[in-house]
Formats: C-alpha cells, structure tokens, sequence
C-alpha cells in the first residue's frame, strides 16, 4: 500500500516553523492535541508558582499522544538554578523511559525554551518541541532578555536541529506571566 | 592607602578572553591557580569513563581558591542527557551553598562547554569560565559539532554574558579525547 503523505512546512518571519498537513482533519487533530497539552504546560506553570516551588514555567512531555511527564520550573524548591520545567521534565522523562535518547517524544513548554533548555531540548533528541507564550511576555515582567536568544538569531540550533519548532496562538499563556508576578520574586 | 590596579583585557581571534595584570607575580599566581583547576576538571573527566558514570568531561567550581565540587559527566549512571558534567557541577554547588546565584564562583571544565552548559553558567551567573580543550578535540572523535555552538558565533551568550572565559593552554586537556575513546560509545 502507497500512502503519499503531504506536508506544508512554514517558517514565519521569526523564525518559527509550522508544519501543516494537506489534510484538514487531520490538521484539526494536531490542533486539539497541541491545544490539549499546551493548556497542561500552563497549568503547571500555574502551580508552580502556587506551591512556591520556583517560576511560572512548565513543561509536558507526550509520548504515542499520552503524557509521560507533567513538570514545573523547581529553581527555588531544589535550589538549583538549572531547574527550568524543560530539562525538569527532560530528566524525568529519561529516567522514567530509562533511556537518554527521546527521539520518540515531543515536548510542550508554556513559554519558549531558553538556550540552556534548548539545548537539552537538542541534546535529548525529542523530536518535535510546542510552545505557548513567546519569550517576551516573561521579559516583560523582569526576566532574562536571555530566554528569548534561542529562537532569535541566538544559536541557530532550531535551524540545524532536526526537529519541528511549533508556537500555539490562543492559548493563554502570555498570560501566566501578568497573572503570577505578584507571587514570586526574581534573583 | 591608593591600589592602582592595571588589567589587560586581551580577546583573541577565536572570541576567547584573557585578562592579563600589570604584575607578573599576580599573573603568575592566577596562571598556577588555572593549571591547578583545569587539571582537577582533566582528572574528573578521566575519573567519569573509567567508572562508566559518563563521557570523558568534567569541571569544577572554585570559591575563594577553594573547590567547592569537583565533578564529572554522568549522562549514563543518571540516565540524563542533561547531567553534563558543567550542569552536574553547577547543581551541586547550588545546593551545597544553598543558592542559586554563583557569582562568587568559578568554573573550571576539561573542555569547552556546549551551548546548554554555557546557558547554565550563565543563568547561575559564575563569575568566570576556565576551559581545557577546544570542543573541536572532542568532535574529532564523534561528538556532536553543537559542542562548539556556544564560543563560536552560536548564542552570543559569551559576549554579553558578565563573564571572563579563558582558554588554558598546554594542559593535556584536548588528549583526553583520543586516550579514553576506546572506553565508551556515543549514543
């Protein structure tokens, strides 16, 4: 049986990359699925910052369509400032599939991965990488202008990588950054 | 009393920096102080393929002269693509000097960090980054060109990162590399 499989790829003028299939039901069901999880990154964003555990930052990682991690930022429970939700959700993922090599995973970030989380991001071959709010909207309540270099003329690692960069539009997650500010304090 | 403190900030071609003092002896101590580090950080990166933590990396963070952990890549007795042996120190010393901010710390690695180690080194805000080998040495034998990212027109975060990044020379640190490939395969 031949399956000819049509893919549109897209790269908007800042450098995200989009990949739409020919067939809209199936671009409908990427579309509930991104949303889906997308709003589950967003909600441990959300309860990171409740529980005091560290920044409104998370991170799902999905498998085969079904979660195999659900993670928030952990910077200030274990006092550790590499405790992004992406290389949280990253090392918990490896350890809980016992293998370095996610190539087979996709993972959901609330807001645009950092450079460090990129490169974890690339280092552990997930294969495909969706984010929520664009780097800016934590930049303007006081972060690292920093996060935004991976995806901005930073390291060009999106470009070489072999993965599919996607920004979901609606999500609501620019707005986790106004809502929380107030709870937590920036080192 | 007046201290008139001359430093002389040399950058070479390569992007890597050195500060040279007017005194000598200073400059002297500070090379002896490099060489002793850079060689502990050799030592960790020998240490991690013999007991199969790991690849042959490591580093070491220095406070006051003094080695505050001294550690090695331990990618494989993790299962953590992330446990690079920089990010494994930095969360180390976070949490034994419980803090996140290390800007009263240096870091000492084998070899050049990749863009993720850079990306912590620069969100844990170390003061000042010693290297061994060129990533180059470490590519040669099969690792991922993305090592050599971070120093080399990659993410820029050298540039304007508040940071000193130095290049040790003649320290045996780029012969790791073809001594211990024999001893681990790359996934």
């Amino acid at each position: 049986m031949f399956i000819f499989l049509f893919l549109l790829v897209l790269e908007a003028k800042d450098g995200t990359i989009a990949v739409a299939s020919a067939f809209p039901a199936h671009q409908e069901e990427i579309q509930d699925k991104d949303h889906k999880f997308i709003e589950e990154a967003i909600e441990e964003a959300y309860k990171g910052v409740e529980c005091k555990d560290g920044y409104p930052f998370g991170a799902v990682i999905v498998r085969n369509d079904e979660v195999v991690v659900s993670c928030h930022n952990m910077v200030w429970i274990n006092t550790d400032p590499t405790a992004h939700a992406e290389v949280t959700a990253i090392r918990e993922a490896s350890k809980k599939l016992n293998k370095v090599d996610l190539s087979d995973c996709e993972i959901y970030a609330s807001c645009e991965p950092c450079p460090m989380c990129f490169g974890a991001i690339h280092l552990s071959r997930l294969k495909r990488v969706v984010y929520g709010a664009k780097a800016e909207a934590a930049v303007a309540i006081g972060f690292d202008p920093f996060i935004a270099d991976a995806l901005r003329g930073g390291t060009g690692l999106h470009q070489k990588a072999c993965m599919e960069i996607k920004k979901v539009e609606g999500s609501g997650a620019e707005q986790v950054f106004q809502k929380t500010k107030h709870m937590f304090t920036l080192y």
